[in-house]
């Protein structure tokens, strides 16, 4: 009988108990005992680790956060902090560990198996989805869910008073939550890296934007979607900008940890519930160092060292979507930005 | 210049106005003119046309229901009707038609195409999801959705009472709902047409299921996700037959229309976005009698009568995790059920 | 040092946990043990009794339900097992015992008061609002809010279809949801039963409200709330008769249980803060047989006796106001219903 | 036949399109005639003025924002801006005006009132809820609401990540939307206006708290909910701070402008009904200069001289509450806090 252990590392993400409470049916299904580490890797290297049960993730599925908490680990980096992990690993007799995260997280794997033998398999869990290996990732939708509702929310005062915001989403280094948010709530104008060259340069064309469409629409409500670590000072810094530069109050908002949190959607419970069966079925099928994931509708296995290694680019059919027809019609913009 | 004209038809679907927005924002982006016809069908023999403007798609993206309202029409369905929305097609010199919609819907531009000679291309629109042609159509996500957040209230007054609870959902002949709100849900059965032979024969291994449950986990709460349409009476009915079988109160919840309305959630607006805008570019490249889609992330054309005569199957990695592994782990069944 | 307890009976209403948690954290505020009895009455027969701790009423103010559960208790009905009852009280040596629910847990405590010598605080409880003593019960402005957004996405569908739906709301024999969740929505027609004399002698009246509307609106939705309870066979049967008069089709929407479930929204939570708080002083103080509520925005302690026996009115000013105001604009009926 | 007109001005606020509704609903009950000018006191300025119809207000009860804009006016302020308002209102033979608004909105038919000598009725339209005169202004509960749901969300990540996060809410000069949101979302600590006198020499009672949750709890997840305009910088500058001198991050969320928006919910689309009958009625019955409200469940008319300088205080219940009960059981803290 194999005993398996499971994590939440990196970034928490809504729908990461989804997956917690998958894996542990399935592993009791296949008649595995499973186990808990808690606090991300911490838990391997201080052995914080407990049995879970069945009665532990029941109606679990529908709750934001994690059980197992979640955290960044310092020590991990470390070799001594390492090899410490892979000791109480191999003190608990763990066969196969499953890791529930980022980037980061997958990383982390890569540096564990130079000192672990047992299987390493990683499962997708984090807002940003900017992990190759799976169309989406857990938490995702429900991030993007979250900044359209606060945007839908923005939209009825913005027309009241007729005003420009600029929302700050996340995404780290990757615009999926900016541009899906944005498509999906009619924002005006997304910013979001994979959409720029650089944006001290285009700063001429998104003001040009935003004039163009006042002279458009009149008086109007006017929003920004703008990914995180963009401008110096992020949104905050540069609605002060525009404000100074087109003359009427550009107010910035940014929407923080909100939206790591709340219930996920049914589609990261199910994508959740699926990645965490067939991350127990790979393991008992003998793989390692793979990250389950999904795409086009198949479930997949893809080493984790490409998943990491490979960037995975923002959906073009929604960017050409937004660049080249929406754009032109509503703001019928000549702007010179490179690939907006 | 083309001139194009749409309708919603048949049950509406949230997203359908964000449809049309996308629509009549791309047909502007090519040049053209763009219509609509209200009241589905009836729009047509009726002549209730009216142009399109880009002011008045404004803001419409995140709007439950359809603004070109819809309707069933039985006028539509004798050749003296057709004739007649043939005729008002023309006299308004329309060159394409767009019609978002279900079954019916598509089945009607078949009619119509033999007595109109202009482009007929489909959207599928429907909660059911019940069309093949597409992975996933226009309404279906935000409707599970809203049957999930339903099934979270219900829980807690289940655990809170340890009640059983049988909720009936949507779907027509298909089981797309349930499975994916009852697996989202975590409900403890899920009953889907798809996953009988014939419910009357299986009745015992239903109720089997609910007592196996009670043996494992004690009084507990024990939710039934069913489907429409299977059993004579609806979940009223079955229910009462259960509670009369298991000596314990068996409660139905009909959740009905709501499940067509509230806003679209973002995964609608952003596939309402891409087909919208994909069917005006088949218009452009001469296509007709085709249903746009997107399966497995790529957008598509699949001839109509393809997509009303193939039944698209459910997910067989959902149905599977549901009786196989979650199954055998918390209720320990050998029920005899055909298929799950 | 006092010790006192807890228990949760009959329907359970959103916004229990917080009253839990308040009880707590107030009664060890004071140096006071508490202990909770969980199933309602059932758990002082069955002595299923537990220590209660700050710990465990951390971060459940915004959960459902009610994590001392709930249920109907026969056994409390008869004298056996009401000795009972007080005999495990006084085994545990409880001097107050704080139950939080409805008009018949109320009862329960009158009864009780006949065998057990100790303090008894009632805290109203229940999502009907039909207990004087507190212009609002616990639960009731949650499931309030929860029919308000079923019937707004009822609007979108019924808007697009220009149908005709009747909703049936909870409230047992109490207008106090269907009149606010109607007037909240704007629904057309509030059937509830303060506004009526006898709805077999006014069902003449229901329907020529429904025509006059189609008179002067043309075909357009129109939402009808109707209380549970005041038809046999409910909306269900009541709006097949509809149909068959009106000869157009009104559809039946049950919300059932789901009113009784979800997050408690902030106004249940504060109401629930704040009378634990004060039930808790209220044993400080020496009070028993008394529930305390909010009225006119005091805090009030009322003779049980009096809460359950006199019934509690229906704002007049929103029954005016459907009956006098909007319903003579919008509908120019001059209908013989008695009341409204 | 008198002839009314209305606005919204200042800070839009959920459910001020529910006010416009029952307002125009009502006056046409009358009899009278109904205008509306937009843009706030721009309106009357700019004579922007629109005829109100029954179908223009049906179906916006639920609408977040408003129909009729809103807007500051510094034309307004210069007597020249406000002889044009009167003339305007002269010249279309308005009897009687209604404004929905703020604070600076009643300031305004103050001065209005020295150059017009029509009738003008206030209703108390904010989210802030500092306005006496009414115990709860028309928009607080929905802005209350939505940072309750906000810090739900936070809670989730908090409790994952273990982490300390400063949520800084609206509220003016006054603590209400921060004292409410606090308690019902069991935030560790609620720094508000009334409940301090000076936040920098009482910094370090704000460091205590935490840093006792910690000793008491353990690593967990602390929340702080603060009002705006209390530290120069914000909860950005205030929590940087924080993090400094306690030596573990804690992080700043800014809610902003989301607070405006969203439909407004039962509790507020209520009060905004009642409120605009009652308006409509004061007219009816001569009154001017005054502002209806309700207090303690009576509808009320108070001067608005009054409504303007008195200043309204916060639920002492509430304040007490946490600040006497519940901190000195979770945290056992004996700081030197003012009031707090």
């Amino acid at each position: 009988m194999k005993r398996i252990a499971v994590l939440t590392s990196g970034g928490d993400a809504p729908g990461m108990n989804a997956c917690i409470r998958s894996v542990v049916l399935t592993a009791l299904h296949f008649g595995y005992q499973v186990y808990g580490f808690r606090h991300g890797y911490n838990g391997l290297v201080d052995n914080e680790i407990e049995l879970l049960t069945m009665q532990q993730v029941r109606h679990i599925i529908q709750k934001g956060g994690t059980l197992l908490k979640s955290a960044r680990c310092s020590k991990f980096k470390t070799e001594s902090g390492i090899k410490l992990a892979a000791k109480h690993l191999d003190a608990a007799e763990i066969d196969a560990l499953i890791v529930i995260g980022g980037d980061g997280s997958l990383r982390g794997m890569m540096h564990l198996s130079k000192y672990w033998q047992g299987q390493l398999i990683g499962i997708p869990g984090t807002i940003d989805n900017d992990l190759s290996g799976s169309d989406n990732t857990i938490g995702f939708q429900t991030a993007t869910e979250t900044v359209i509702d606060a945007i839908d929310k923005l939209r009825d005062t913005a027309d009241a008073f007729e005003r420009i915001f600029m929302v700050e989403v996340m995404g780290r280094d990757a615009g999926f939550i900016a541009l899906s948010s944005g498509i999906a709530s009619g924002a005006e104008q997304i910013i979001y890296p994979e959409g720029l060259k650089d944006i001290h340069q285009e700063l001429d064309c998104i003001i040009q934007h935003v004039e163009s469409a006042r002279k458009l629409h009149g008086r109007s409500s006017y929003i920004i979607v703008i990914s995180e670590n963009l401008w110096p000072g992020g949104a905050y810094d540069l609605s002060q900008v525009l404000t100074e530069q087109i003359g009427i109050e550009c107010r910035p908002v940014i929407l923080g940890h909100i939206q790591r949190g709340g219930c996920p959607n049914g589609f990261d419970r199910i994508l959740a519930t699926k990645l965490g069966v067939f991350a127990v079925e790979a393991i008992k099928n003998g793989h390692s160092l793979m990250m389950v994931g999904e795409i086009s509708n198949e479930l997949t296995l893809t080493a984790i060292s490409d998943c990491v290694n490979n960037k995975k680019p923002v959906d073009k059919k929604l960017s050409d979507i937004q660049a080249k027809v929406f754009d032109s019609v509503e703001i019928l913009s000549n702007c010179t930005k490179s690939t907006i």
